[in-house]
């Protein structure tokens, strides 16, 4: 088998390996020229084989990934099937796949979960689509997943769209865990009784009701650098958790937690709260609380 | 009519002077020679003339108010009355009401509301306690409260404790008020499309619904320093705002506001926050992602 | 002065009142012939006087007031003006000025607050537009709002957009600070000590920091109904909550108060939360915690 | 090697099971002589062999425990060791160690996980006290944690009291991370693209990000119940999510994510919420919107 790859980056090119290793043969194209095997996407098409061509599409999620799609309905033909598994908006997806439908080609979308570690451990993969294209590309999947039973690594969710909506939904879900293990860490630190607070972390990994992949991470975090001297508190988000609260919003789905960790990384890149100087100056006015003048230091009194 | 105050910081200077201009004679006791009237609480009690002796205690909550009372337990006799008006967690009126009641001293708990305005405005009072002392102690109360209807600025909430507990949860209230001002301000700063926030916050003092006092200060304080720029986001919390919460949970009532309130506060006054170095640790661990470097800037990646 | 005004349900009948009251006179139509003045939009237009025409669109945000801005395009003319003053989300003004201007016609939006007691208090009003247009439309803006100052109930905010993005900000604020009121509320229900739940929030109307409109209405309410008997606790939201959060998330602002009270309103609707089935359910498989069976009673172990 | 232990309940049993089955002789009290190996705490301490004597105590936190504590400080002496692995406030622990300590009895506090799953997989143990009484022990908790490296199961977390302050820390994490998991599954039952919810899940159990002992516990439920229709959304908590709380709120450590999921059990035991009575009152009051009729349905209109 035989599949064509566009996007070499982190993700694409560990991908890649993954396939090449599992026996399936990849042809890979990026706009770097160093790291691409073809010079165009034009060239990717002709150097697959003939019957279905299948290419996987894994660039930036939207303007990026839309012009790929759209170069490749123009260079694919009927029964040829495009595999999208960036991080792209679920909405995206009934677009792409209704402009490649009219030139007849297929359209599967993927979330990819797993990583730099993926490329040893497999990636776990959410598909949506068509259940006959489906089972064309489920070759693929195979060499992507993880070991194991098929079922715990790999699910075709739903139609199209569903694989890019459960990965979102993954990443909400990721940003709530990640937070609640930080929240914990933090007061842990807080206090003096627990000494060993990387140990007891540790001590979580087996047995306990906490343990998890992300609890192993975050002991080989703190076992390379137990302070986390080398780790500002600033911290990024991809878009899929802002995407998640968005679309809560749009089910009336309470979303406490999720959208509280997402808040926490909007605050931690903020250099000076508005909110919070507005707080400050609340409290001068009414209770003639000493505020902190800008960039100073200093405490504040009881009247309120 | 005479009573005594000991205590004659910012809130106890005023109240002493608002009671005296509305006929009550005060005598003041402060640990500070320069401002009190007599040398010691001693002095206090004797200056104080015959009859019902009243004392009205607004010192720091904890053990400095205890140490007030318990000394006044000592030095008032059967049918006096002790005013405690500080700040004072609610479980500790039972034990003062218990401790002078041995003496035969009534007591009164006040929560005391209205800050720096108060001394023009009135201050919005909260009694806790027996009823046939709150009718001792009126005319001080209608002294020190608003003008206008008694029930609009003053409430006999409840036995010992109710004033304290009134007041604590008026603070939590403000919490919560105060964060959701500042929310919408930072929004409104946020964007480019409301070029006049200060003119908008003012357009809403009258005739919308959330047209309040803490609104009327906002543009009071965006009046004197359109940019807030003479203040830092740094905001101290008094411990009402804690002790709401442990209330809540306490009494298993959800409490998401106000604890997101004081939680925003807590965050506001760290310069680095563990919880947050550990999601950046983890994100670096499991995606590749670039994190800043301590004290450095940068972008991350967009693995996951 | 003469305007049409288009929508006369609730809102738009108070508006056409106030107006009428303060001498301006008021063409209204509305698609219910039994409240409408006249029968169609174009009669509407036609009974204007000549010169510049001013027409208030005050009809359900969405597609009943694009229908209305699009078939007045093709009634008003150049020099005409269109106030949009419904409860519409200020991205969709840019497109209802655009295609107005392209016939000449001006624009403006309008945030209008203050319920169905603006009728008798005024409207709090925010302005988005061209300062020319602005000024045309005083009149009417006067005779809205509030008496008092222009600049306590009216802002021009900015340019087009400006009064719904501010206005949407507005609802922000007041779903937070009613669920302020709401928790600190519950929280004196809770318990014991504060007798007079009622008195105390009533106490808190003057004097104290958390006096407000909504506070009064708040104990209007329970003097009305005590124990709120005959109210549930299934709370609507009407839109502007979920727009302030989405447009939070759009700008990176951290909203924990404002979120965690449209959340609250989202829970208030579920008879059965899906979420906390599955808490239950962990709970059970990893605790061997009695669950309640769906639709019946119990409590649970201590295992975890 | 032979222990005492005390509390033959659910997690009591198991541990005395999986003790025995590692070859440690155990000898059981318990108030039920149904499942009682002795008729009284002095009779367990009697079948004790001489040399030092353990007893492990694993009865409810608070009073039972204490009583506990204090009989066996008579009963025991000079040298004998008492493990106390209930689910304790971690102040408590101090108390207990000094009492004992003054009849020259050790002390040593575990945090024990792993539910009803410890007695297959073993339990995570976090251990506070000296470090010789810990290492006397060590056989006994060697049998009791999973297989595996020590520090993988095992951590001597810090002085007295470490222990159970570790635990609480990890069950606070935990309301954090079933929160999560149940704002991802209602949001993926909300909507109608991922048609395989339970399969999405199991997808996630290897490879993903979010890969879990909790997570496949949640599959396992699923797969048990798809529907989850034999469960009702009425979630307990365990006290420990309270203190974990608590405890963040004394350190001023901002706790958004855990205390939201503390809370959002509260309100899942709420069968009237007496705040969004407030919230609906205050909606009717400024708006006329139509409120529902308490136990009653309908909806709502739109003027704020």
């Amino acid at each position: 088998m035989q599949i064509g790859l566009v996007g070499l980056g982190k993700m694409g090119a560990n991908m890649a390996e993954r396939l090449r290793a599992a026996g399936i043969a990849v042809t890979g194209y990026d706009r770097n020229p160093a790291v691409s095997d073809v010079p165009s996407l034009a060239a990717l098409v002709e150097a697959l084989p003939g019957g279905q061509r299948i290419v996987w599409v894994m660039v930036p999620a939207g303007a990026p990934t839309s012009a790929v799609i759209t170069e490749l309905g123009g260079l694919l033909g009927s029964g040829d099937l495009v595999i999208e598994g960036g991080n792209s908006h679920f909405t995206d997806d009934a677009v792409h796949a209704t402009a490649l439908a009219a030139c007849g080609i297929g359209y599967l979308d993927v979330g990819v979960s797993g990583g730099v570690w993926g490329l040893a451990n497999g990636y776990g993969l959410m598909v949506g689509g068509a259940a006959a294209q489906v089972a064309e590309a489920m070759p693929v999947f195979d060499a992507l997943r993880p070991p194991g039973p098929r079922d715990e690594g790999f699910v075709h969710a739903g139609g199209v769209g569903a694989g890019h909506y459960a990965k979102m939904v993954h990443n909400g879900i990721e940003y709530g865990l990640m937070q609640a293990y930080a929240e914990g860490y933090e007061l842990l630190e807080a206090q003096d009784l627990v000494t060993d607070v990387t140990g007891t972390l540790k001590a979580w990994t087996r047995g306990t009701v906490v343990r998890s992949w992300l609890l192993d991470l975050l002991v080989k975090a703190l076992e390379e650098d137990p302070e986390l001297g080398d780790i500002s508190d600033w911290v990024e988000d991809s878009g899929e958790g802002r995407w998640t609260v968005d679309a809560a919003i749009d089910a009336a789905v309470p979303l406490p937690v999720i959208s509280a960790a997402l808040f926490a990384r909007f605050s931690s890149r903020q250099v000076d709260s508005p909110a919070m100087k507005v707080v400050a100056a609340l409290r001068q006015q009414f209770g003639g609380h000493a505020v902190k003048p800008a960039h100073a230091a200093g405490s504040a009194g009881t009247v309120s």
